[in-house]
């Protein structure tokens, strides 16, 4: 029997709801059809009250009976080598969805969020939306030659990469047909409205919660 | 037989050198006593010609035989599960070294970076500085407490961790004993120095022949 657990906060303001990355557990779970269920630390104190699970403070965590790991993205590889969904077993299937996971995270988030963050703090002259603009070129490169990053087929690497790229401000960034039809194709996936779905009524649950207390 | 390649620049300016990301995995072939050849590219045109095998422009990739990979962190992964030396078998193990390794690409790095390319570039008031020393602080808690990140042992979380943190910019933050004690207990593996030697001559010969073409 399964024991999976993903961790989430239990209340988050209105702005990250709907990007909180637990929502790229839950969602690789329906992908999968592995059961799951959800729990919660507090949002308030989160930066310190729960250091001994993560040390940076952030969500999502996820157990599965005795083991514990923290980093959305180790969570899906581990959750990936679950599921034949979510990452092929021949080694050169492997290899190319982990390489399109790692290219999501260290190629293309490590600009775009930086370039978000900056936007939103309103600083200046940084050159992180020419750099945002030059990967996602790339990326539209890829993209405008088949329809899904390490296979013929749907995987793990493309709901890693989706969620990096389906960022309100990353998706105004300039017109990319391939990238925008990329980013449809994988977010009209059940197991995605599925998993967006329940973090907004997660959370909505929560201020009903807030409000009667 | 291995037939372990490792895909590099075949020049780089003085600066990068010691950086390039090709580090990563000679070091990681090193340590785990794999067999590997090195291979390069031409700097002239890195953004444009080998889109096929990078379609970011960047080094390294690895190949093995017919297998293709690139992403570091992604090569690092793909070393990792040939040799118990970078990561255990058992999976509370395995899962704790993907953990970490995780941690320093996407909690880690994805700070470390953009604030390091915005100091050279001069960006002002842009809250880089103050995110990475939360980081990095964070971090020194964890190191304050133990000698190596996923195990009694040093696995290829360290080797990536210490790759994302000796960079001089990011070393100079502040003042953090067990970060420093941890980063100079990892670099003083004859691993690590080997790999970052070889990385030096090769750069150095190709000064050489630059010079006599």
């Amino acid at each position: 029997m399964s024991e999976l657990t993903i961790w989430t906060l239990d209340w988050v303001p209105k702005g990250p709801r709907g990007f909180v990355r637990d929502l790229r557990l839950r969602w690789a779970c329906e992908e999968a059809g592995l059961p799951y269920s959800v729990r919660t630390i507090p949002f308030e104190g989160r930066e310190t009250n729960h250091l001994s699970q993560q040390p940076f403070g952030q969500v999502p965590f996820l157990t599965d009976g005795d083991l514990e790991m923290f980093e959305s993205g180790a969570g899906l590889m581990y959750l990936a080598r679950k599921s034949e969904t979510l990452m092929p077993r021949d080694p050169a299937g492997e290899a190319k969805t982990v390489q399109w996971m790692l290219a999501a995270l260290n190629s293309v988030e490590i600009v775009t969020l930086p370039w978000w963050f900056l936007d939103i703090t309103g600083a200046q002259n940084n050159g992180f939306s020419d750099w945002t603009g030059k990967r996602l070129d790339q990326l539209e490169k890829v993209l405008a030659e088949r329809e899904w990053l390490a296979e013929d087929r749907f995987t793990a690497a493309d709901l890693l990469m989706v969620d990096v790229l389906r960022v309100g401000k990353v998706r105004t960034l300039g017109n990319r047909p391939a990238s925008e039809a990329y980013i449809k194709r994988v977010t009209d996936r059940p197991a995605f409205k599925k998993a967006h779905a329940d973090q907004m009524a997660h959370f909505a649950a929560a201020d009903a919660k807030r409000k009667n207390s």
